[in-house]
């Protein structure tokens, strides 16, 4: 590994001036007027997996941009490994913030700013890097990896879980590479093992067939609005704890290991909640705020509508009343069994004054991967070697749809290795990427094609 | 009276003819296409104040609609009545669901159909057609009496409070009468003594700056949409009395005469439930149905609105919530004082986690007259001997503002004596007017002046 890693060292300065090339194509998918960048970024991805030694390369057209799958299969005892990762980016609205050109890659104090630096450009170019270096130096890959970078992701990925479907064999792995996340904190790179799941709901409820005058008909007529209140305000008890019967049977509790992981992140409530704008944090009483945020359920109103919500006043009294709500759920919740215990705690607390029809909108799985999995093992081996300091075990409380897919239709865990920070902007002007972490995430990546080689997977 | 009876008799022929002109004016108020229309309206109204005999007949220009007024004083010692009344209508829209065209009445069975019929050309006809008996038979008026006809009821009426206020002395009176309502039911003559007051606010709660994603932050950050379901779940116990501190201190009760009133009217409340389309009423326990319509106080949700509420899913934690939420009142309760408690109340209900605004919105005082008025007394017998049978006396649940602006302003009672019917679909398509109410309100009309001339007023 010594030679590779030296290489990579020497490498820098063409990282950075290959990554620029990478920043400067704005394949912002969301604009049918980038379009055309969109395509180019997709060569662009192409080009450089075909220099780093890809044996395969190809560029499959969808229904919208085009998916990059590249390959280099070394043996068939070897782990596989398939990198995820997308080429396209966020908008770059509010033009008017940014301190530098959003597509001109500029560097000040260490840090890279460019739209794409950090979400997710310049991690998924890590992993072209560490494979380039092997083979750069007359190495053979430790493992066979394959390569699936999308242009869709910052529209949801519209076409990327069909592709899979179609194409299980092809994508055929035993773990999957997303580096698409943030470390927990500046200087403590982190490997995420969980996320959160979800199902969500909208309620409608009626009342009186037609909406009615206030005067005329308040104090007969039901109001859907107020038992709609009512029975929101029933989904959790004083503590913050949700009351849909059975709702907790099959969380699963922290491990003693996870809640020292937990115990050690640093995190800083006051810088918290200073970043949200509030004075205090809410949540399930007896939890630590990360495991309100990771490992414990939440049930959330998304949105309320019912009457009048123009200016002024009106004296209306509903005939309807809406709430999208949702869970997120942990493991071993299964979103199906938890929606089914939500319809019939939700109609059991209905009045038969009102009406009330549920809809499933959507749901995802919790996913968890075990500490003990040799990939993680590896992972934690390759970070410890490339940023030269342990990494921290964190979840996230959303959900990452690639990881639950990769997981139900690939049947293989997703090793979450990102190299970006909490306050890159990923989604805002002036999105930034530190360099060091660039670096360091490349040795890591190249780390872990070792580690992984030896983890008996 | 029995001339100017006969007189009333032999001329319904001529009363058609003159309502079918007044009718055929299309005074939409709300409609700039019509303003012409309505200023033709009001110049019908002012021929025929002029023609019925006033001394007195002025059009007074507003910003908006002009305003007629005329009067006719017969001697100081006199009682003197105020009549209102408005010659604007309503739109006409849907104007597909219209059996005969809306400005060209028709009459079926009857009913006289047009747009205006009952609400309110065909009310505030009959007054004029009273004052015209008396004096084109001979007679002096019995009484003092001054018309107030508007021509923005139908917008609110915007110009009407400033012209009240400032001719305070012209439009002194002793009483109003006021025909825009409508009877209990068909066959059931009514006199309305009662109207529920009105407090309006509206509640901005703000949690986070800004909207969250609610997987990455749901868990810690309060939720104003829950919170909100739960301060106005608070507002009302199980049995649906309102919780506010101090609120139902100032609530008149009923006397045992007013129950036996309400007691014997012919309320049924299967097609009542039928009507607005509900299987069962809702309300406060212990009290009857049209208790809780008109006597007794509400608290209800007129409009709700936070987060996403769009079509599909979106896994916000919203920042606000906002809801507009008003209370009917009943006498003796004060609006400014039962804002004062509401407020006080929210904000207690309110935690610290969320930051919370109130709007007040509007207001208004409940309105009831004594049954034992001398006004009431004439208006009892004057319907007695109009309809030949005797009036009932209910209440309404909403507001008249002009009713308590001559209280307010004028310091008067007002006597509402609706002709029209609950089905006369007054703001719909296929509006009318019952031809037998019509001829018995005009000979009621008579007689009010007659009995009010001897009421000791």
């Amino acid at each position: 590994m010594k030679k590779v890693i030296e290489y990579i060292q020497e490498n820098h300065d063409r990282y950075i001036g290959e990554l620029n090339e990478f920043l400067r194509i704005p394949s912002v998918s969301t604009d049918p007027e980038h379009h055309e960048a969109v395509k180019t970024a997709a060569e662009f991805v192409a080009k450089q997996l075909q220099e780093a030694g890809m044996t395969t390369v190809e560029i499959f057209p969808t229904e919208g941009h085009p998916i990059v799958y590249a390959e280099r299969l070394v043996e068939a005892a070897k782990p596989t490994l398939l990198v995820y990762g997308h080429y396209d980016v966020q908008p770059v609205d509010p033009i008017e913030l940014w301190e530098s050109a959003p597509f001109e890659p500029t560097i000040r104090n260490g840090e890279l700013y460019a739209r794409g630096a950090a979400d997710d450009k310049g991690q998924v170019f890590i992993h072209f890097k560490s494979a380039e270096a092997f083979l750069n130096t007359g190495r053979q890959l430790p493992v066979n990896i394959k390569y699936l970078i999308e242009g869709e992701e910052e529209i949801g990925s519209p076409h990327l879980d069909p592709f899979i479907e179609t194409h299980q064999d092809l994508l055929k792995a035993d773990v999957a590479m997303v580096s698409d996340t943030a470390m927990f904190a500046h200087g403590v790179p982190s490997i995420c093992y969980g996320l959160r799941g979800l199902t969500y709901f909208q309620l409608d409820l009626q009342g009186a067939h037609t909406d009615l005058h206030s005067g005329s008909f308040g104090g007969t007529v039901v109001n859907p609005a107020f038992e709609l209140s009512k029975i929101l305000t029933a989904m959790k008890d004083e503590a913050g704890r949700i009351t849909i019967p059975h709702f907790y049977d099959d969380v699963r509790e922290l491990t003693e290991r996870e809640r020292a992981e937990f115990a050690r992140l640093p995190f800083d409530e006051s810088t918290y909640k200073q970043a949200i704008g509030l004075k205090e944090l809410s949540g399930e009483e007896g939890c630590t705020p990360l495991e309100r945020l990771w490992v414990r359920p939440t049930f959330e109103i998304n949105g309320l509508e019912s009457g009048f919500t123009g200016k002024g006043a009106k004296t209306v009294l509903p005939a309807k009343a809406m709430a999208k709500v949702s869970m997120r759920l942990v493991p071993d919740q299964d979103p199906d069994k938890i929606a089914d215990l939500f319809e019939d705690y939700v109609h059991a607390l209905t009045p038969s004054s009102v009406h009330l029809e549920t809809t499933r909108m959507h749901g995802g799985k919790p996913w968890v991967a075990s500490l003990d999995h040799p990939a993680l093992k590896a992972a934690t081996q390759a970070i410890k070697k490339g940023f030269g300091k342990e990494p921290v075990f964190q979840r996230e409380g959303g959900s990452i749809p690639v990881v639950a897919t990769f997981a139900e239709l690939l049947n293989i865990p997703s090793v979450l290795m990102g190299i970006g920070l909490p306050d890159e902007n990923a989604h805002a002007p002036n999105e930034k990427l530190n360099l060091d972490n660039f670096y360091a995430g490349i040795k890591s990546s190249a780390y872990f094609l070792d580690e992984l080689s030896r983890s008996g997977l």
